[in-house]
């Protein structure tokens, strides 16, 4: 063999030695890999403005803790993509479109109205989940809803248990109804408080306008249908004397048709006109909502859905006044373009605590809201047990509400005003806000099962 | 008489000459205020996110040109308050808040649903209101509206003529249902647009994230009895296929519920779900408005108003699809906070130069906005004379609607698209929008009579 042949065989050698010495640095990343945890989050239940923030919060403090949190795997269509195994790959969607969620309204992954039932009603679907979570090497489970998801997320901890497999699950605060206990105020009610707030203002000022030779009466109706937090935020707008709305009809207040009607009359004889917001949830003293009683049809008509067109028209049949009514519906829980801004905060602060909390090794806990002061308004996260969170409902305290029941009081305007602090606007475009609609490529499945969800 | 005396005496002359000459001053002053004509400035008909800016930039303007323009009075609820000689000083507010009128929905002076009738039917309205404008000096007549309100600056201009008591009246675009001729667009419209397009986009992606388990139809009702501007609005969301909304219902194309449930359906089966815009104007093929129709005893429910549930229920009774539904109403005129920077600068605009006009010595003409380009957007003021406006109507372009009539087509979109362009947002104030309410001071009434208004 010349020179040039041990030169060439040396090389060979050498380059053996790296492919070798590349497969084992993979094997030991691997290796890695299967010690570091991955992580799914999923959404659920009714969307809302900010729970995206939630999610960004989430996936972005999870992306600066790679050493201890691999992939944050996401559920398509919330809990639903764990039980099919249809789960998102987040790490495919680049830091800017991540970053977007922030600023993007509804759920990006899909969420669903799907309860799981209780351990014993279905235990399949628990093991179903920790099947999953295990092929996927799944060890967080971020929960983002309210107050059944917290309960589902309290189960798959005690489940993950009792199976030995070992899960951390942790249950991110959302709710517009605002009905979770413990947390001072629930992320995505302050952004629907504050669109109602903001459009009572801006349409009475046209109702006023108008009320000379046209329309008197304007009717809102708003979300809640078990509590009138939603209803109450717009008692916000409501600053002075006289403001609108002059009229809140709650549904923790019975609805009293002469006392309504004498207020109402009372109001457009004082200010000109009257501007109410009405609860969907209004139900008459025997329990039955305005919306599905049979009142309706005293009048000759009927309706489907609706208690505001109801409730102007009920106006209109004992009053003469002309009506105006607007339902606004999804677009209350939507409007991210008017969302407030520390709701956006708190929203993004309970995905990073979420994070946080599991980095510590917590389980079956919940990044609450605790208030320090309203004047200035001060917060800081907290911890919340889950046993102390699932299946309770925070109702509006009863002073809250004012004596004659169509009010909020000062105390309900001290609790609710922070909450609507501060404009964020998302960017716009062509004049329209620009959202983001993620990649949400699916993780190879692993599991040659299907499940079907029931 | 010593030296004191006298100087004491000469003192009081001096003080007498001095008196005198103030009065001579004051009588001067006078005279000149007699030869300076004062100004009118009245809101009509349903009112606008930027009404109050026309209001901003005929105030404002003609509070810079005091040499030819004393007072400038408004009419309290319209014209109603000129027939009733129920004027409003605007002088007693201050330039700050008369600069806030700039960023408040709503008419601030109040408006009226008030049509007067020709001059031959009631001569007697036109002459009262020359018999009020001659008592309170008023040489300018700005009458912010649409058409019927250019109707009536034209004939005021006509009987000034004819009665010899000179009046200026220009008339002052305003109409969210974009349908005034001869100007490129209508203040008020721009906002609406930008308002329809942001929420249905909104709604649009909660419904996304919810059709898997729940809402697949998500139904919007928007104003537009007679033209379908504001619906065609909604389609600037869509900006990409397959983007919400993903059918849009117009006035001018009739209804056929069987193309419609297919298109439903196929739009369900390609997104997922299927966001839609209708408006309030859209009609059978026999002129039948949907929502007075029979057809919605056919699902056994009726209902008050809302073609939206109509639609929504209809909808489901075809293939059973969960919907929702929103009804925005007012909210949809009176939203500043998500207005248009482009029609605040517009209605603005024609405020300010309508008293331009006005101090040329013009009557019977309005400032229009002529589009120089669409992109990049550039528009300056014409002048439009009322002949060629009142009583003329402009309708959409059949070419502005597509071919199977559920979508707006690219040149519907070049002309709408540069209308919603830029955000204007007021100020907030404890996370609420701070509109002015102005004092409204009213002006001591000069005439005995007072005038009964029809």
């Amino acid at each position: 063999m010349n020179v040039a042949g041990m030169l060439d065989l040396l090389h060979d050698n050498i380059r053996g030695v790296i492919v070798c010495a590349d497969e084992r640095v993979n094997t030991l990343w691997e290796i890695n890999d299967m010690t570091k945890k991955n992580a799914f989050y999923a959404q659920s239940g009714g969307v809302t403005a900010v729970i995206n923030a939630s999610a960004c919060g989430v996936i972005e403090t999870a992306r600066t803790h790679k050493d201890k949190i691999g992939k944050i795997y996401a559920g398509r269509n919330g809990i639903i993509g764990a039980l099919t195994e249809d789960l998102i790959d987040t790490s495919k969607d680049s830091a800017r479109a991540i970053a977007a969620l922030r600023h993007t309204p509804s759920g990006a992954f899909g969420s669903c109205r799907y309860k799981l039932k209780s351990l014993d009603d279905n235990r399949a679907e628990y093991e179903r989940l920790i099947e999953v979570f295990s092929a996927h090497n799944i060890g967080y489970f971020f929960y983002n809803g309210g107050g059944d998801s917290a309960d589902t997320c309290l189960k798959v901890s005690q489940i993950s248990k009792s199976l030995g497999y070992p899960i951390q699950a942790i249950h991110i605060p959302k709710t517009v109804d605002n009905d979770l206990p413990i947390t001072d105020n629930c992320p995505g009610f302050g952004s629907v408080a504050k669109y109602i707030a903001v459009s009572i203002r801006e349409a009475a000022f046209d109702v006023a306008s108008m009320a000379k030779t046209s329309t008197k009466i304007f009717v809102m109706e708003v979300m809640g249908r078990h509590a009138g937090w939603i209803a109450a935020a717009g008692g916000l707008a409501a600053e002075n004397v006289g403001d609108a709305p002059q009229i809140i009809l709650f549904p923790e207040v019975a609805f009293n048709e002469r006392k309504f009607m004498a207020r109402v009359k009372q109001v457009v004889d004082e200010c000109g006109y009257c501007a109410i917001v009405v609860s969907e949830g209004v139900r008459y003293k025997n329990g039955t909502f305005l919306a599905e009683s049979d009142a309706r049809d005293v009048f000759g008509h009927s309706q489907l859905g609706g208690v505001a067109p109801m409730v102007a028209q009920m106006i209109q049949a004992k009053h003469g006044y002309k009506y105006h009514w607007a339902v606004a519906d999804y677009l209350q829980r939507a409007a991210r373009h008017i969302a407030s801004k520390t709701d956006v905060e708190q929203a993004y602060a309970v995905g990073k605590a979420a994070v946080e909390m599991a980095l510590k090794g917590k389980n079956a806990v919940m990044p609450a809201i605790k208030r320090i002061s309203s004047k200035p308004y001060k917060w800081k996260i907290s911890e919340a047990r889950l046993t102390r969170v699932a299946n309770v409902e925070k109702m509006m305290p009863r002073n809250y509400i004012s004596k004659d029941g169509f009010h909020i009081t000062p105390r309900c305007r001290h609790y609710l005003q922070p909450l609507i602090q501060g404009e964020d606007y998302p960017p716009f475009k062509n004049g329209l806000p620009q959202y983001v609609t993620l990649k949400n490529v699916a993780v190879k499945k692993k599991l040659d099962k299907p499940f079907k969800v029931k």
